[in-house]
């Protein structure tokens, strides 16, 4: 994924200045509330439009209307990444999106989506949910005037595609490769060069030649996206994105004088989501690495010397914002957590995994 | 895990006619109506009371009481496996507990918790929330009256505790040995002396060499449990309940007549309890097993033969059920899904996850 594709799917219009000052005040009608909903997904998205669908669903339905979520997709009433800055301005009430989009309001925001070398989707629901990881994203909020929820995730997203194998560290020098946040920047330290291409450029590019290889989300994504028509070489397993979580985040204000049930009906709404989307990816990926594989898709794995640079790498792009305190406790906590919790699904599912993959074939 | 220990835990008095008749008719008072919720759990059993603890408090929290769930464990009103006669004849309107403790009724019941070497947590989400998997739970809840809904997982179940290492198949003949369900007939095929101790003479049968060895839950619970007071030898995977799911049944009568907005909170709190408390297992079994490493126990895994053998024994167990139509639906739609879920979490996450590992140690 990345920021910019969006922009080019959602048909941006005016600035985010332009697109507040047609927003109305948290609307009150009959006794219901509503609320504004604006996303950085572009309503064509699968998956990670389909969460942000299913939270406002689920809000509305659940309080039978008495709070009913008005989802606007990126572009309807802000661009997508001005949804952080309407949200947090009191001009909308509440965004679903990836929080590493926001890095730059603090780098402690990677965390919640996900950091290469970084947890797993089971991992990071460990540590959100009983550990400290909501608890230090609450922090992250509290600095902005949110509140925030994990509420969706796409599962580990894949290598990508390219034209050639890759064989060695030196494969990436000078290659010409779409990958945006934190994963490019490794990339980069590989000596890659790295664009950052919108994702309806990305069939073309690699098509002419322009790139020598693109990661985009996954297979269900990536199938729709047709690079199965250029090249067959698919690097299923990635760094850059273990398992992308996306957030549901609302004004604080907003949230604090809700009434404690919608408070709660939007907690559990969020997690709820941030389930039934992962299975969605998972599911859909499944079937769709099926289908890729039935029309002459050849899946790769990197082989250890390439991971071993690219684990060097994305350990020395974190070590670069170290300064900061906050993102030092949320990086000590989640690879702790981390731990714990990759050591114990290691050694009781991942054996099992192994061994009945092994005697079923 | 098995059905009899949670008798012993839970002080059971009288039998399911008598506490059934102590049971009023569905409570309403001041526009708000009260549900019972009977569990298969003592309230002492942490993680799987949990469950059904959360699953009580979300609804009542989200509806501000509009419909305030009443838990009664195991034993406080029925016992624990009387639950779901209870509830099919209305005599309470919600149970939660595993729904493979009721093969009896329907021998499909039992993919609803997990069979041998069947699905992960994971793949069982997958299945239920973006395949068949909840459909075809729904249709054997519609022959008894119920509305079903997966409401906590355990994950992954830990191989056990054993006197003496597990080399080959022949180990486990005559192996006197604690394991019940399907897992437990399987064992039996393979020779080991299958018991169905309660929970509560486990300890005292292990130490005293009435038995073997025993498999309980996994870290977390089986550290609370002591047994590695007695043998430091734990296997940490199993082939019997790879990812036992737990389950919220409503009568289905009670379910149809709730407004559409309370049919919604139910279906949701199930789904986010689901997530909820699989990641706290996942995350207390990893910091018990980091305890329990720290006490000296040793951390083994069967080999490849024992596995072979474990494999052909689940087969053969399963391959006894199927003169049921329902139940090979089940087994077919499952092994179908299984195989594209697992297919791809493995050519992505399981490379990344072997990769990571490696590289952090």
């Amino acid at each position: 994924m990345d920021r910019r594709s969006f922009l080019t799917t959602s048909a941006v219009g005016g600035t985010a200045a332009a697109a507040a000052c047609g927003l109305a005040a948290p609307a009150y009608a009959q006794g219901k509330r509503t609320l504004t909903l604006v996303t950085t997904w572009g309503r064509g998205l699968a998956g990670v439009h389909d969460a942000a669908q299913r939270c406002a669903d689920t809000i509305t339905a659940m309080t039978d209307g008495q709070l009913t979520v008005d989802l606007r997709a990126a572009g309807e009433l802000v661009g997508a990444f001005e949804v952080f800055d309407a949200v947090t301005a009191g001009h909308a009430d509440m965004y679903h999106g990836a929080d590493f989009y926001f890095v730059s309001q603090h780098p402690g925001y990677q965390y919640f989506t996900g950091v290469p070398f970084g947890m797993t989707a089971q991992e990071l629901a460990n540590w959100y949910y009983h550990d400290e990881g909501h608890a230090l994203h609450d922090e992250l909020g509290q600095i902005f005037g949110l509140k925030t929820f994990l509420a969706g995730n796409t599962g580990a997203q894949a290598g990508g595609w390219f034209a050639k194998e890759i064989n060695t560290p030196e494969d990436f020098q000078g290659l010409k490769f779409r990958m945006p946040g934190m994963g490019g920047q490794a990339l980069g330290k590989m000596g890659a060069s790295v664009q950052n291409l919108p994702g309806a450029e990305v069939y073309r590019a690699l098509a002419s030649g322009a790139i020598d290889g693109a990661e985009w989300i996954g297979p269900w994504a990536d199938e729709k996206a047709g690079f199965f028509e250029i090249t067959k070489i698919y690097y299923t397993a990635g760094f850059h994105e273990p398992g992308a979580g996306l957030s549901l985040a609302t004004n604080r204000d907003v949230f604090d004088e809700l009434p404690p049930a919608h408070r709660k009906v939007i907690e559990i709404a969020a997690g709820e989501t941030h389930q039934w989307n992962l299975a969605q990816f998972l599911m859909n990926n499944g079937a769709a690495l099926q289908r890729l594989q039935a029309n002459g898709v050849k899946v790769l794995n990197f082989p250890d010397v390439v991971w071993d640079a690219m684990g060097a790498a994305a350990k020395a792009t974190l070590d670069e914002y170290m300064d900061d305190d906050l993102f030092v406790r949320i990086r000590t906590s989640m690879e702790r957590s981390m731990r714990a919790s990759s050591d114990w699904i290691d050694a009781s599912e991942g054996q099992y995994r192994r061994q009945r993959d092994r005697i079923l074939g």
